[in-house]
């Protein structure tokens, strides 16, 4: 016989999403970490394990060993304390880690981070170096295949088979920068038009400058709690229904398919059966739009939309803040920027924020459920969870 | 009511440890990774998840997300798969999280990894470079403090307060490398004296080339198993007793003492705790002698002698492997070789040939119940498990 342990989220922060040059990466959890534990009206003595995500402080600033780092600096003292990491998915495989920990009945509170100071490093060439960390190496980046361009072939790939338009990616680009315009912490917070994402410069074609998430420096903080726990410090606690993780080969010329990534499918499948839900049943999602092709393909993996119609949905204004599905209501990786390990964290603030009913003006008018989906690299990495309220 | 469910080894697999200049990173792996497998009589398409320990593959070779890139290599197809780091305790991490989500009932089959590359790095100046980002960047290694360095402070420290000697560090030395030379895998297989160890050049005062473990490549790779599964697979499942992690501040001035490590001996606490057991219960231990000095100061820390007792201990040759507490009959981080990713995972290998009584003629007579401690940085990281057969 074996019981499981409901977990709830009952504390978040986040700094803004930015180029923020004042502020070391410690510095920046820091005010995080700070803003959830008030958040959660919680202290630092009740935390009693610390997991955070970040893909390359390495390579970024020259600092590996965060755990112990941040958990000290955010005055979590001798906590078991680790990172964990998964390129761009890091932040989100952090939650899941807690998540699981406390399942397992190890932990009753956990902080969970997420982290990247991609600005001001000393220690790269060029970001997009380091961001080619998380593709394979010996058969991708070092023949020059850049992120940006394993995304342009999966772009590529999406418009021959489906008739996917670069109109309707650039409509991706224009409704997350139009939710982040709404968002106080959203790197971008001015609206764009889809003649400005077509007129802007090619990265890799199909996709130009505006078809890219931006490089961003920012954390990100939650608490997680055991239900005992998040009933004795919270009146509103979000609960995790579901948690599921898959992966897939770094390559992209590995892959069965390139106008679907199988590593979300096979997440969303278990987070769905641990949740007992459908697509259908999900009221809003943050989605990984590190590109605009990229949410258009998450959509159809999720089961929102069939495959391929992902660019008629947008087209339609089905994933408008006010439409059938909203997509990324805090303006996504797009416009509320991506420093790469907090994104999979943040994506969980802005879920609690809409589920508690305090997102002010860019609120979900039906705030029930949601869900997070968090990408790492082409997608060799995926984790997506469940919530409600 | 909450129940808890055993979790086993059933299989383990390691290269030999040392310069692997004819192997890639994912070469090295996937060899340590199919002999586990077989060891433990499973298939690639049992195992449901997947840990690697890694400290910074994206420093050496310019490569992140190894979970992913891993499991792919190794057979293991689409499965939740993920990194962990915590320095040069990333591989007992990795050990950790997969024994706790056993635990939270999430899987029954589980594979860790741990694994680095420092030989044949394209990407970094220096090995001791990259290792610095194991320290705090910020106060220490931008300001000249090497890891050798750090080791060195603490030795000084306990010569003082102990009245610790060179001979005694040396003696550790002269013990591993004793031995090493009865493991085929170990990177060092002869025999040194406490003459050449002293005469060795001085690395940083006081401690001297051999009192150093060295550069190394290497794979390691075990298989844990819930009970049900366990029984299913194996006839000699080793079982974990006891996990126990904790954390301290990466640099050294902002610590309480230099003569003892804190987390080793919150982890320590908890593992024993959790194990019912003490110091005197644990037949033997491989601990973490990055430098002589961290050994006498682990067995310290870990109850096996009084504080201060650890280099008399060295010198009365209690802890040979005839002695009264055998301390890394492996030959340990020092002989064996230090991978720094691989390392926890190693200790886990070695643990389990000697629970099996297949340590040959490094075999400890009495071998029922041992100690794992892997540490992160110069100590902000300690993990500790204990086995029983």
């Amino acid at each position: 016989m074996f019981f499981m342990r409901n977990v709830a989220v009952i504390g978040v922060g986040m700094t803004k999403f930015g180029e923020l040059w004042d502020y070391s990466l410690r510095q920046i959890f820091t005010m995080a970490a700070i803003e959830a534990l008030e958040d959660a009206g919680c202290s630092n003595r009740d935390i009693e394990a610390f997991y955070v995500g970040n893909m390359s402080a390495g390579l970024f600033i020259g600092q590996e060993h965060l755990g112990a780092l941040l958990a000290d600096n955010a005055g979590l003292k001798n906590i078991p304390a680790m990172r964990v990491e998964g390129a761009c998915a890091s932040g989100g495989l952090a939650l899941r880690e807690a998540y699981l920990t406390i399942k397992a009945g190890e932990y009753d509170l956990v902080m969970v981070g997420g982290i990247e100071k991609m600005s001001d490093s000393p220690c790269t060439e060029d970001v997009t170096t380091t961001l080619g960390a998380a593709a394979d190496q010996e058969w991708e980046t070092f023949v020059g295949l850049t992120f940006p361009g394993a995304y342009a072939l999966i772009a590529k790939a999406h418009m021959e088979r489906y008739g996917t338009t670069k109109e309707q990616l650039a409509m991706v680009a224009v409704k997350n920068h139009k939710n982040g315009k709404n968002n106080p912490k959203a790197q971008f917070r001015r609206e764009i038009t889809i003649e400005q994402v077509l007129a802007s410069g090619i990265v890799a074609d199909p996709l130009s400058l505006l078809d890219c998430s931006p490089i961003s420096d920012g954390g990100a903080a939650v608490i997680l709690a055991s239900e005992d726990m998040a009933k004795k410090f919270s009146d509103t606690p979000v609960w995790i229904l579901g948690s599921g993780q898959a992966s897939d080969t770094l390559a992209l010329h590995d892959r069965e398919d390139l106008t679907s990534l199988k590593a979300t499918r096979l997440a969303a499948e278990k987070a769905y059966t641990a949740a007992n839900m459908g697509p259908k049943d999900v009221n809003f999602a943050e989605v990984h739009d590190c590109f605009t092709i990229a949410e258009i393909v998450a959509t159809e993996d999720l089961g929102f939309f069939h495959p391929g119609g992902g660019g008629k949905a947008v087209e339609e204004g089905l994933t408008e803040v006010d439409g059938k599905i909203p997509i990324n209501p805090s303006g996504g990786l797009k416009a509320k920027g991506h420093p790469v390990g907090a994104t999979g964290v943040a994506q969980v603030v802005s879920v609690v924020e809409q589920l508690r009913g305090e997102a002010h003006k860019r609120q979900v008018n039906r705030a029930e459920t949601a869900l997070t989906h968090n990408v790492g690299g082409s997608g060799a990495t995926a984790v997506v969870h469940i919530f409600s309220r």
